[in-house]
């Protein structure tokens, strides 16, 4: 089996959020016919008043036509598909989606369509919804594949060129090591961050939060930003790789647990040690990526 | 007694890194003729070369004319001052330091200067040493006062003046509300951010770690930035602050647990509520500070 032809143009996106709606945005440049598939009438209004794609409609049917079809929904309704959505997605397209979490999107669609693609475009900024959607978000950002040894391969090389001609950086790596890397940079961060500002949400004096205010400077404010953000998110990202996040949380606590140990135990120079293998472990990690995994 | 005439514009600074650096050169645009004591006399030069002071020496016997000296060293040197140093300050100038924590700085200089001025000016970025001091580095910043019942209010008064003529915002408190809530807001991101990069350093497995580099974005670097900042400034901020510090750190561990807790029970809507308090509480507290606390 094959999936349909290259030469199409007409391609389809299901939500028109923040991922969606960015993909429109360039697709459209790109030359693609754009058909963008919204769940409510209010959205699809909004939608077309922000050119986020040609043909907008909250009918399944507009993606009959499509060669490509990317599902880009809260992950939670990516796990849940409506069988509306199913049925209405061409049997030779290629389908990919965008979720953060991989092993148990392909272990529910590994049944719904023969040229599913799992993929995860490493783009976000902390809008949501119609308004979202932003050109050249995916621009130099990591756009990862986690195929099976059953996914066709005809259909990776179709998302492969359409990540590509959207300048992202082609990744390919299994589910389960993706979901256990993504539990460590992204996920834990966020819970890492949020248990900070717990603890300012305990402090009961109220000229101590007044100070704190006061004093809150950039390394407060950068070391927050993630456990401030978006909450349904951040429940959908623990709510749906729960066992990496939960083994990686523990070996943070033992993070914790050494450093409490090391200042009461007032062994400083072992705490140099641990702050400047820091220094330069992330100093490497944040040098400009070279693309050696694709 | 009274500190000498606010006329002089003799101004001394011990140490032209980034506070002292940074003082200098906003202090000579303010008319104010600076005189700068290092350590080095490689340092001395190459500060010349800068411009930081009009007056550079490595002989402390530069501060003799100063109406007001600022002792901009690290705090390990301030909580130990040199006996030539403490000799050679002026007995009616006006007396001030910029360390982080301020009860260990009270203890020292209780009787060492009669017109000595607890201060802390919240300003910094990641630089250090004589290339580092740069224009308007206090302009909008908190500079906060810890004044005890003895601190002669003439001398304080002196102080807030050039602390408002650099741009600064002027706030009073305790010394030791002081110390906790820096180790709320600045020493407990450091450990929190560093625990994040030694989970890092455990994973031995490179496929994952180069996966890990690929695919960390904003949000990892975001969180990790201040656990990877210079390690001596990290650990001079946990040596001085160490009670304050563990007892932060343990409320930080108990939320750390809450959000195990609360995953490892599947308890979704509870966790979207911490993560919605989080949200309203970040957004708040970074709100533009009002100087309420002055």
């Amino acid at each position: 089996m094959k999936p349909t032809s290259e030469n199409s143009k007409d391609i389809g996106i299901v939500g028109l959020g923040l991922i969606g709606g960015s993909l429109g945005l360039d697709l459209q440049n790109l030359g693609y016919l754009v058909h963008g598939l919204v769940h409510r009438a209010k959205t699809a209004e909004r939608a077309k008043e922000r050119g986020l794609a040609q043909i907008i409609d909250t009918n399944p049917k507009i993606l009959s036509n499509c060669s490509i079809v990317i599902i880009a929904l809260p992950i939670s309704k990516i796990l849940k598909p409506e069988p509306q959505l199913i049925e209405a997605l061409p049997s030779e397209a290629v389908i990919t989606d965008v979720a953060s979490v991989k092993a148990p999107v392909l272990e529910v669609w590994k049944n719904l369509h023969p040229y599913f693609v799992a993929s995860h475009p490493m783009a976000g900024t902390e809008k949501a919804g119609v308004e979202a959607g932003q050109r050249n978000l995916f621009k130099d950002k990591a756009w990862i594949t986690t195929p099976e040894e059953y996914t066709n391969s005809e259909a990776i090389e179709r998302i492969r060129k359409l990540a590509i001609s959207l300048g992202s950086q082609w990744v390919t790596s299994k589910a389960d090591v993706h979901d256990e890397v993504v539990a460590l940079i992204s996920h834990l961060p966020v819970l890492v961050s949020s248990a900070l500002l717990q603890v300012i949400g305990k402090e009961q004096n109220p000229s101590k939060l007044n100070l704190a205010k006061e004093l809150a400077s950039t390394g407060f404010a950068d070391t927050s930003r993630v456990g401030g953000g978006n909450p349904d998110l951040g429940v959908s990202m623990m709510k749906n790789n729960k066992g990496k996040v939960l083994n990686t949380l523990n070996i943070y606590k033992q993070s914790i647990e050494e450093l409490e140990e090391v200042i009461l135990s007032q062994k400083w120079e072992k705490l140099n040690q641990i702050l400047l293998k820091n220094q330069v472990l992330r100093s490497n990690f944040m040098q400009k990526k070279n693309n050696s995994i694709g």
